[in-house]
């Protein structure tokens, strides 16, 4: 039998809420529903234990993980919310709001992230053991992506970037994780069912059958810190939509922060496009979602991919992950 | 040099007048936009000519097929009316409404069409020297569409069924084309853009995702006289749709007849699903798309297709046909 | 202080389910939200008793009332769901259905309804001492409909015909209420937000600013019990409909019954307009609402100005009902 | 009869390309389409003879008025394209592109508008016999849109602020045109029927019905100068749109410059919320309509209204200009 894979992650917001909660969720109620690959390399959804947390902010550093993940700003839902029959037994009578959720003390404090890259030896040491590093922090922050991934070069664990900061782009870094039998993924996930995969099928379907794209705009809004971030401070994610979707004909309005939609993304898409004798065909899409879930739904197939391709000794960038990634290594920064 | 494709065309309706304007619009223009294959088996879309025409209404019999066409209850656009550049000098002064609309007189005459299997021999008489017979009349009239398939047999002709009839999935039928070495395809068409294959490939979509389909509808919306027909008289086209979409979850409206759209089809389609801990995925579709033009933009590919297997010697049913079709041999009836 | 309005029911459906439901959750919780009218002539929503209640399925017949509302093919949704924090202490442990609710039983036992008018004096009696009788079956039994008017003729009750059949609209039997001094309301509840009146504001918008109607279509999707009715037999519903609208070029799309939406109602609206200098404007819309909840939230001040003109004794058609009804006296049947 | 009102219009792009093609289209046709009040004081929209314009681009400055109002980036349509018939005979073979739009030279000259204070006499100058001076530039110049409303105040005419920058809002200006008997009309155009219009008509429908709002947002894409200039510049447009609703719960996305949009104007409006019960509704809109008519369509009556109000001598500003204005004297700056 397999062995559970142990992964440290870095940033204890809405996706690693997502996961978390995912995780024991699954674990608890035998679901299947929702799970993109129920196995991998011998690995199911549950079979995956967090063995470090890592987060900047006061709110979160010093309590376990099962309550930090419902510290604000974070605005995931609790996953058991609409399932009160699977609640169990018992556990309805704990204070905090992870016995709430359904969810015992993870025995996981979180720690204390890194600023600087003088902290990278501390680093190191403190996710020894772990096979993977999830760094699944705010995008915008290149410096101290890159810092949490020596670390995990010097810890010996694969790291999976999730952010659209460049780190599996920057070809040195790539070598050195090769050159050390450890897994580098990244960057910037495509969610299990985001904005960028439906406009990307779309797009794929409309050439497929013959029709001449003249015009496309997408809209993105929600309601998580991410978005917020997203949309204050300079970054890279534009960029890396406009990788995914590989057109130019394709506008991208700017990003829209609506706090009352908490952790559920909507995104408007259109499409214009003309087929047989040039008649218009047009395209209107509204999708709507939970950010995280899909964020988490993909990183849970990434850290079994990692976990394994680390135990089989295959370093460097595994082609399997590029299915994930809006930014693969190779793609413009 | 390949030569022309021979077609006849059975039904002088909306489809028809999409087919005919669209390959002298393509010959005229140049243009490729909007074409699914822009050569197939060495014949490109303006290389086919109508060399017979039935139809059963006394504003059609008789006349040009290039008038025909614009007859009541007829509602397809004119095609050149967007690109008035492109008309021909001195057709302007023509005052039939093909001349209108950039169509010097093709020359064919419009005859009167089937109304019961006595008229065979003379049909088969009429359409000497097509190498294809296209079906393109009302769905809903099954005898007489597999009366227009015996004609074929007689003549030595590929025969094209666009309707939800059965026709090609009558075994018995199929074999004896297959035994006369003569093509025989359909049923129903796949339109090049149409609500099927949107529905279907959203579908796959969320599959491959990883997300488990909740429920999902369809509404379809539309002005033409297919769409009152299919309205009006019970017929074949809702176990069509199902056995295109192949599942039971997804919920198909009854059509609606709304003349005002005229030959625009709208369709409003909803999937509801769920992700990663069961969170809730929905997505709201609508799409607008010239009914006609998808159709024609398909029988362009299966006349050349089906002129091509019959040069080819090769009888039956053309396995490349499949992806055109909702309801092929085999699928029920 | 003012008397609780005394009510019987007719029908045990969805809408009774939203009423009954809506009652006692408005009580309980003291939540001002979603309420048209607070107050009105000095009764509150909950200042409403519900002393009988009739119904014809076996499934209904005979059970507390607070049972029967969950009974099948009701399927409006328990109002508790989504407020444990108000669940009376004590009442988890009931096995009833109404009593997971949150609802003690009401001690009003469901009575076998009329099925023709040979039962109207038992009925007269079976109402006795109700100030309103509340007609809240399914549309398409007309005859049925007067039976029950009869009975509160009879029993001097006011009368509400929720329904599309005809009964305000009788001149004859609308006379006879004047003459009782019994007030009669109807016919055809417009929802508290439905869409007729949404479509209405939307034309009424544009009229307003200047804009000229092209075309208007309206597609109405459910899963209740009563859109299987309307789908499925002639009625007056759609006649109904035009007359909420007062213009012809709108057209209603055939319903659709998607048993999938449970008691959810989907629509698409689509308004074409022209503008100054003739350009074009657009209007798509898609409105999501509970059904039922649409209809008890007119009940709701339709039986507190029945009870009140009743208590005034104000005959006949009270002006101020006009507001709520599709199809008042007057108007086409 | 009543003589023509005699304006000048600051600012040529594509509002005033709509109002100029406008008034010609209707005095040529005699449509009514499209007109909120076909006669207004006895003036009819084509009663009005633009005398004077003013531009800052060297595109502009120096051409016909006829011509300049297509210079880029100008990019709203050519009002005769869909209507061919009614072209003047013997003005399709002009070559300058006003003249293939069916519009003779107008005879009046762009001039160069004003950058600073110094130009005000000159400009006072300049619109002698104006009646109206219509400041329709982009918004994000307060001190301009000032300056021109000084020099109205010397040449003594009636003055229309269509930006959001603030003039009608400075309590010391409004008292100047109330004290010299001129009508000064701002700030911030509601457009013919666009976002704010449909999205309060919305909310009022809401609150009408005792529904209860719980969110709302609105989300704006275009793809004019007007439309690049508020994304790219801060201006007071935000807080105009925030007036105009008069809610906080209502969330306005950060605009959208989509530049294939161009002249037309998409809007997504999503509002959310409960009914009967605490029930959830839902509501969404797509709004697709062309920027300029909307401005040109309230325009036309701003003029007709300043023009009377001048020719009564009511100075500063008239109430029945206040539906067609987001931020009238009075609310925030």
């Amino acid at each position: 039998m397999t062995e559970n894979a142990r992964v440290a992650v870095v940033g204890v917001g809405n996706n690693t809420s997502a996961l978390v909660q995912g995780i024991n969720f699954y674990r608890r109620t035998g679901s299947l529903v929702g799970i993109h690959r129920p196995q991998l390399a011998g690995l199911s959804v549950g079979d995956i234990d967090v063995v470090a947390a890592f987060a900047l902010s006061d709110g979160k550093v010093g309590k376990d993980l099962h309550e930090a993940i419902f510290a604000p700003p974070n605005n995931f839902p609790r996953l058991d919310a609409h399932r009160p029959e699977s609640r169990r037994p018992g556990s309805s009578g704990g204070g905090s709001p992870g016995a709430e959720a359904g969810l015992a003390p993870s025995g996981v404090v979180v720690q204390r992230g890194l600023v600087d890259s003088a902290g990278i030896p501390r680093m190191a040491h403190a996710i020894e053991g772990a096979e993977v590093l999830l760094y699944s922090a705010p995008s915008g922050r290149p410096e101290t992506a890159r810092a949490y991934a020596e670390a995990a070069l010097i810890a010996g664990a694969a790291f999976i970037n999730t952010t659209s900061d460049s780190v599996a782009r920057e070809p040195s870094l790539l070598r050195r994780f090769e050159e050390a039998g450890l897994p580098l993924i990244g960057d910037d996930l495509t969610s299990q069912f985001g904005t960028s995969v439906l406009h990307n099928t779309l797009l794929r379907l409309l050439e497929e059958r013959g029709l001449t794209l003249i015009s496309s705009y997408q809209v993105n809004l929600g309601g998580t810190e991410d978005f917020r971030n997203l949309v204050e401070t300079p970054n890279t994610k534009h960029q890396s939509k406009v990788n995914a979707l590989g057109t130019d004909k394709v506008q991208i309005a700017p990003l829209g922060y609506l706090p009352h939609l908490k952790s559920q993304k909507i995104a408007h898409l259109n499409i214009e496009a003309q087929g047989w004798g040039e008649t218009e065909v047009s395209l209107d899409v509204r999708l709507k979602v939970h950010d995280p879930s899909g964020g988490a739904g993909v990183n849970i197939d990434l850290i079994r991919l990692a976990a394994t391709a680390l135990r089989d000794g295959r370093g460097g960038y595994p082609a399997e992950a590029a299915v994930h990634l809006k930014s693969p290594p190779g793609t413009a920064v």
